[in-house]
């Protein structure tokens, strides 16, 4: 018995003898029946006062490990091992923190939790209202769906192969010319990103993305040990895309068109530059497209990998903004080698995307109904950003400056005093506001929210906004 | 001019030469108009015949990237800095072959790719036969669906909250208790590997499994790094399983029930004693129980979940093997900040299965819908296997042995001599049949074939087995 209780250890002392205590009879050194030293004895060899041992002991027989005979003497129990056994978890929490994924930062978390709560306004979702999503139009769209047995097996590489044309054919809209052959369905543009980052590029590749930026908010290229790089708008490009990029494998994400969160979108100019720079230094592009479809103007510009002739240009769509997010169900297009890659991983990662979901998308895409469906929910969300506009007039003209939207679900109010903080966040929370506050889309930024007039009604943007004021006092 | 090509590289010495300079072109060092040296001199330079240096101009002139001026002599043309540009495709090559996940093995590529030929018999596939899925049923279901909006949304981190309530009475009949926050819902049992790889694991960790196994045939922990580490059956395992869970952390992976590839069944004391020892050992143990619901028999064991007392068990079912893989629907139990955890990552990996895949698992299971199904399934199975047994025997009792069915998809056929490698797989498809060959489970394995009775139909699988023999010779 030379061990004895660590004095500065954070644990108490009794509890460091009590562990010790149950190691001895979980490694067998104390079997059972053993009889213990008297309290005495203990308390000298362990260098403790007599009480500590005391208490050590009263823990140890309350949890059943030793007993007191009849006679004197404290030994160990008969049950003991049992008992022992019984509390061995694995030792979970270790798994959880030294395991290879980030967590979502505790806001995200928080954010996640809290849009369960169906009292609370949420003003900054990046989800359309239920009140928006056509359900009862899917729901009768579903019975015009016929499955072929076939398609309830597990799917090819790619995705459903009628999908995948009837996305060649809807690609054409946006002037991309891609074979179904070109085409990966995905469970949207979240695995796309995922399906990138372990497919195409090595550890600690770089990825350039605008600041403030969707992808800070989300950890698929982060978790996979890419060093991710963020520009400010405007900031000379060619010089430090050159540095980095020299070093690793890189590559560039941009949301080009009503950009998450800033709603901007890029001129043809901007989008010829980023073109050429990336393309000069080999750096391949992810276009992250899937606000397009919600651009109040038909005046829409070209798609980056419209423009690109070299295919260096990944571009990701999705039905999540504009159809339901339930349905899962987004795609990658890019150069058939990069493709065929992304859809063995997708093989190796979820055996593909629901079956039922791509029938529900090829139908939707291929009849009308998803045109005549985003007509309506355009003129629907430029309502209600004009309303969410005149609001902020009203009660935010004089403590923040906003741009008014061109389409998509967000305003990215920015506050002339740094006050958007986590403190705010929580505060709101209490009072059944829910916010996107600018700091999960750049860790320094204290200006900003991220506004979305996609989810609350009407009246709960106002409530929400004068409460927000209110906050701010 | 002090660059010389290298004789010993595998590119000839012309295509070192043609490169060199569009390099020189590229970097800006030879610009547009630059005249290039007298090939005599280019010839000595580079210490090559002049053949060579005429191959390599004419190859850039064909180009389009030098060009020979009226007058003699030759110069960096007007175009070819674009003509360069334009081709400057990123090295999509270099960027998969150095990424972090595996490619699946050449052999399982190649049997999802001949797997989309209606043609060929497919004598191993772990997949139910279009005609045992229920698609009629399911399209029929459709109409009873009814779709709220709100479920139409982004779902909760952890799945529907009605699927989790019917899964978690649903897992009652395998004496499974389970909260409906104990359960995540994921798009298959694959998926479930993934998160439990990414969420739960440090790198480098140790995952045991028994060989054969599924495992080998996908790269969930492979391809984030973790080391796995195979028992033959009856092998000691306590020893091995200090020695090496002792250095890092570990899991253990099991498909106690209907075992792929083997189709065995682990008896009630080896289940014991495995919980046992990974117990004492503290490892915990992940039970793939996909196939459970396809026992013949309904004399089952009790689920390692259903032994385990101290949350050590992550228990992972899907409806993948039993209903339809189209849907993309399983669920992984377990305690309850280890499920908060995955339902963590799988936020940030796809923001939730599809909704409306869930809904129809939810509509089948709490309806007796799932129960029928099975009763059918169960039956049809059965004959399945009582016929490949009934062929096996005709054809291969000479030559092989094998255990009779007792549930699942598969009899794992061992050839008394070692003769199933890649040749043989490879010569099959050209006869239009696709096996699963046993090597694809265990690297070292030459003797097995996992055979399938639940796809191809009973001609097929008799014509298939008669060309296997004719192979075989």
């Amino acid at each position: 018995m030379n061990w004895k209780p660590n004095r500065s250890s954070h644990l108490s002392l009794h509890i460091q003898i009590t562990d010790w205590i149950k190691e001895r009879i979980q490694n067998g050194e104390w079997t059972v029946g053993t009889k213990l030293p008297a309290q005495r004895r203990l308390a000298e060899n362990f260098e403790v006062n007599r009480s500590t041992v005391v208490a050590a002991l009263d823990e140890l027989t309350a949890d059943g490990l030793i007993e007191t005979r009849p006679g004197g003497g404290t030994y160990i129990s008969n049950d003991s091992w049992n008992i022992l056994l019984k509390n061995a978890q694995p030792d979970w929490d270790k798994h959880i923190t030294e395991s290879i994924h980030e967590p979502n930062y505790h806001t995200i978390q928080l954010i996640n939790e809290y849009e369960q709560d169906q009292d609370i306004i949420r003003l900054g979702t990046g989800e359309l209202s239920p009140s928006l999503l056509p359900a009862d139009a899917i729901e009768q769209a579903l019975q015009s769906i016929t499955l072929q047995p076939r398609d309830m097996g597990y799917s090819e590489p790619k995705g459903n192969k009628k999908l995948r044309s009837v996305l060649s054919q809807h690609l054409k809209n946006r002037n991309i010319h891609a074979s179904p052959d070109n085409i990966l369905i995905v469970s949207g543009a979240l695995q796309a990103l995922q399906l990138i980052s372990l497919g195409l590029l090595e550890q600690g590749s770089v990825v350039f993305q605008e600041s403030p930026s969707y992808l800070n908010s989300v950890h698929p290229f982060q978790s996979a040990g890419m060093q991710v790089i963020s520009f400010q708008k405007n900031e000379e490009m060619q010089t430090k895309l050159k540095n980095y990029s020299s070093r690793k494998q890189s590559i560039f994400y941009t949301v080009p068109t009503l950009h998450n969160p800033t709603g901007s979108t890029m001129t043809l100019g901007e989008r010829r530059h980023l073109l050429e720079t990336c393309h000069s230094l080999h750096i391949p592009i992810i276009e992250d497209d899937v606000y397009h479809d919600l651009l109040f103007s038909h005046d829409t510009l070209p798609a980056l990998k419209a423009l690109d002739e070299s295919g260096q240009v990944l571009y990701i769509g999705s039905l999540s903004k504009t159809l339901s997010p339930g349905l899962r169900i987004g795609w990658i297009v890019g150069p058939q080698p990069v493709i065929n890659r992304l859809a063995d991983i997708k093989m190796q990662t979820d055996y593909g995307s629901s079956a039922i979901s791509q029938q529900i998308a090829a139908h939707w895409l291929q009849s009308q109904l998803y045109e005549k469906h985003l007509h309506v929910l355009r003129s629907e969300l430029e309502k209600r950003a004009q309303f969410m506009h005149t609001l902020l007039l009203k009660y935010f003209s004089d403590a923040a400056s906003w741009h008014k939207p061109t389409g998509g679900f967000y305003i990215w109010l920015r506050f002339n005093k740094p006050i958007v903080n986590k403190s705010l966040f929580l505060r709101l929370i209490k009072q059944q506001i829910l916010i996107n506050p600018g700091y999960i889309y750049n860790p320094h930024d204290q200006h900003h929210i991220r506004l979305s007039y996609a989810y609350a009604d009407l009246a709960e943007m106002e409530k929400g906004l004068v409460i927000l004021k209110q906050a701010l006092r």
